[in-house]
């Protein structure tokens, strides 16, 4: 288990970076998403990555509930993205837009396509009550209740607004 | 500048982690971008991070363009995101809501909102060609001949397909 870097943070984000946000880790559920791939050895190579940082990484997965392990644990086990892996696959499209916006001056090496209608897909930000597409900069944080619970027991004092 | 972790792919999700893959790099840029924090002390009042490890995050947001700074260099010099810093705004949203589906069993500490409408906001994944809303399993992603382009130009041999 990895240490808990953010573990003063009453934050989702902050929690899913506890879990994806070691280097190499989003790139691996990247080519396990994407790519299919699901062997050691198959990441190993795709990724260029130092076997010891793969199989902590693939460890790792496997321990919180990202990936379950199968069959041998020589060149033949398998890793398999479980739902909560699987759904990790917004984070990397999100990643990657920004990507493509700002940081592929050659041109867009990777499209998201809809299986079966061939369309293009994109994240986009909608309004559940007025059904609007959002722009970001339209979108505000509003802590809950619950944070300011968490926040509160967490400190041992009344919670401070930021 | 930080090294260059990802400097074998041809990714825009890795292009995106090489700027905001470090520890702490989207959590600063979280309470930039939902929190309003401009000011260094700000910022680490709030994460409660080693004040060399910030400095290092806001000089590297600056200089890749996500931050402008001003003002003098001591307390009162302020960092403001551009628009490629603000941009990473559906990046965080992605992440929070996959922590509040996996990771928030207390419930859901923050939520987002359409600023004036006062909705939920959300993420969603939408079809540019049958206007479907589309669920991630139904993503597929697919080279483009940019890929194929500069993964020949970087290896020196035609791209082998993985």
């Amino acid at each position: 288990m990895l240490g808990r870097t953010y573990d003063n943070e009453v934050c989702s984000a902050a929690r899913a970076l506890e879990i994806v946000g070691e280097r190499w880790s989003l790139l691996i559920l990247r080519n396990a998403a994407f790519a299919g791939m699901t062997r050691f050895t198959e990441f190993q190579n795709a990724l260029d990555i130092a076997p010891n940082i793969l199989a902590a990484r693939l460890a790792h997965f496997v321990e919180s509930g990202l990936m379950t392990t199968s069959g041998e644990s020589g060149g033949h086990q398998t890793y398999q993205l479980t739902k909560k892996g699987l759904d990790f696959k917004p984070v990397i499209i999100a990643l990657t837009e920004w990507g493509d916006r700002w940081a592929a001056p050659d041109g867009v090496p990777i499209v998201y396509e809809h299986e079966g209608c061939g369309g293009r897909v994109k994240q986009e930000l909608c309004c559940k009550e007025c059904a609007a597409r959002v722009r970001a900069e339209r979108v505000a944080a509003q802590k809950t209740a619950v944070m300011a619970r968490l926040q509160q027991a967490r400190s041992g004092r009344p919670a401070r607004k930021r």
